[in-house]
């Protein structure tokens, strides 16, 4: 176990691979401590077009949340977010099981009006954040779509037609991303993986937030060559207790065979990250995760306000410096 | 002068040419009388792209009156309408000077949507009133799109950049209909013209409203035809004591060389109208109105409430009810 007695000095540039909620209030929290050395690389394989519009629901929950609009009573969406277009749209009998509020719906309105102007989805989003004030970047995993689709017992199902319009409810039985073979790795998230000095898997799902990013040609790749560099990986589990601290993460762990633990998650990152932080509650499956050959770090991972946000990517930070002076397992003698 | 003393039968036809509030208002009062007996012919050449999505302003204006939507304290837009979307848009720096509600974006949201997938404006249009509940049905001018452009001395302005960037201050010297050319009478609004019993100019713009759209091919030419079917055209002023109850007529009437007043308005539609109804604080115009060979009707044309706009609906369809049984002016011996 590594550990945090020393400090050493903290990364200062750092790359979080993140989808929404989770990995957004872990993005809050980094972003307290480094600014503008923070790069977010987001998952799109959640987006959709609704009503004409495209939507990209990691893209817009980090983004929100880094700007501080973030709803705290709902846990997702805008602050003070209204639903009056919603109502209208679903009176011209539009299907409105994913429902836009009236601010987030400008976001929506702003990038398809860019984006059919032929501008790149990484600039459109980079212009976005902008304008709301986030000082971090925001890239995201690719400008090509990519499109995360869920095997149930239904058959092949759109990721948000799972997860919003079906309330997650079906067993997820294997996992697909339309379009992966088109998705490169952007400029933007090579030159980030570049200057990194620590990259931080959020506390994302593994299989629908992490694994698409991975995924996308070049990004696996720049991550593994930054830790040939000396640079660490440092995972945090979104399993606490055996559950999700949101979403359907537990579900599928179980549905696709894999324990539904910080150690189910652990083991998905075996060869991709060197620190694991699993929360105080887990403190028991340290061992089990130290045998997997990532050095675990156990802490208070809640990030229930501002605080414990910033708290949270502190920790995540000071494993990573730790990491660093120490090197990986492998080259500890 | 028709005298309305012997009372005909109401025609239960009627085609209405209108632009936005003053022919919704009345449109709405007629609506209330002919139900689905209405066909209201819109002008389009007001219609823009904001924020990528196509606006249609005076359909909109004719929808909501009709649906009874209208916000009766602004005299437009949507009743109890936001604007969460537009303070979201600004925050992006989208340019707002041409502000859309949140319960008004729907529908530009659902047009776009659907002209985007190849689907007729007519058609959208229909779908969108049926929605709300409209009973009359609402055409546009013409399925292509015509848009409205005035000279000042700032050279040639888009209607909107003139009607609401600019709040009307600039001098109208001359109009154009860019796309005129291509637009031609749908089958809708054709069939329309076929099975009227009366035709209804209503207190419109006489150039930016009424004039568009009997400029576009096919229109002009089925109201005359009906008009030697014995149809009545019955045109009601928007001038009322030298001023335009609602928008810039009267100044433009001015600026184009004419006078602002109800005979000005009336002179644009010698051989085109069959009788003029003018508010009754105009009364002493009716001879000049007559002697320009035109049925005056003097009546209250104020729309100020519902008892009020199906009272000015009913002088229009009594007047044209009159004017079907004297027969034109030049048919009277």
């Amino acid at each position: 176990m590594v550990s945090l007695s020393h400090p050493q000095p903290l990364p200062e540039r750092v790359v979080l691979l993140a989808g929404g909620v989770g990995g957004a209030r872990l993005g809050h929290g980094l972003q307290a401590i480094l600014g503008r050395g923070l790069t977010i690389v987001v998952n799109t394989g959640d987006d959709l077009e609704r009503h004409g519009l495209l939507v990209s629901p990691d893209h817009d929950t980090v983004m929100y949340t880094l700007a501080g609009l973030d709803n705290r009573e709902w846990g997702w969406g805008l602050a003070g977010e209204t639903f009056a277009n919603a109502e209208m749209l679903e009176r011209y009998g539009e299907e409105t099981w994913f429902r836009l509020g009236d601010r987030d719906l400008a976001t929506h309105v702003v990038r398809t009006r860019r984006l059919r102007a032929g501008d790149r989805p990484t600039e459109v989003a980079l212009d976005l954040q902008r304008a709301l004030g986030v000082r971090a970047a925001i890239l995201p995993m690719a400008d090509t779509p990519v499109r995360t689709q869920v095997l149930t017992d239904d058959g092949w199902l759109e990721f948000q037609d799972y997860f919003v319009r079906r309330h997650q409810a079906p067993d997820v039985l294997d996992l697909r991303f339309e379009g992966i073979e088109e998705a490169t790795a952007t400029p933007e998230v090579l030159a980030a993986f570049e200057a990194a000095e620590a990259i931080v898997i959020g506390p994302s799902n593994p299989f629908v937030s992490v694994r698409p990013i991975l995924a996308v040609a070049g990004i696996e790749a720049a991550l593994q060559t930054a830790r040939t560099r000396g640079v660490p990986v440092v995972a945090v589990s979104g399993i606490v207790g055996g559950k999700a601290i949101k979403g359907p993460a537990d579900r599928m762990l179980r549905s696709l065979g894999h324990e539904a633990t910080a150690l189910g998650v652990a083991r998905q990152y075996t060869g991709i990250a060197d620190v694991f932080v699993l929360d105080q509650v887990d403190e028991a499956l340290a061992p089990e995760v130290e045998a997997l050959g990532l050095n675990p770090v156990v802490a208070d991972t809640l990030m229930t306000d501002d605080p414990a946000r910033e708290r949270a990517a502190r920790v995540v930070l000071e494993a990573a410096a730790e990491a660093r002076h120490v090197g990986r397992p492998g080259e500890r003698t």
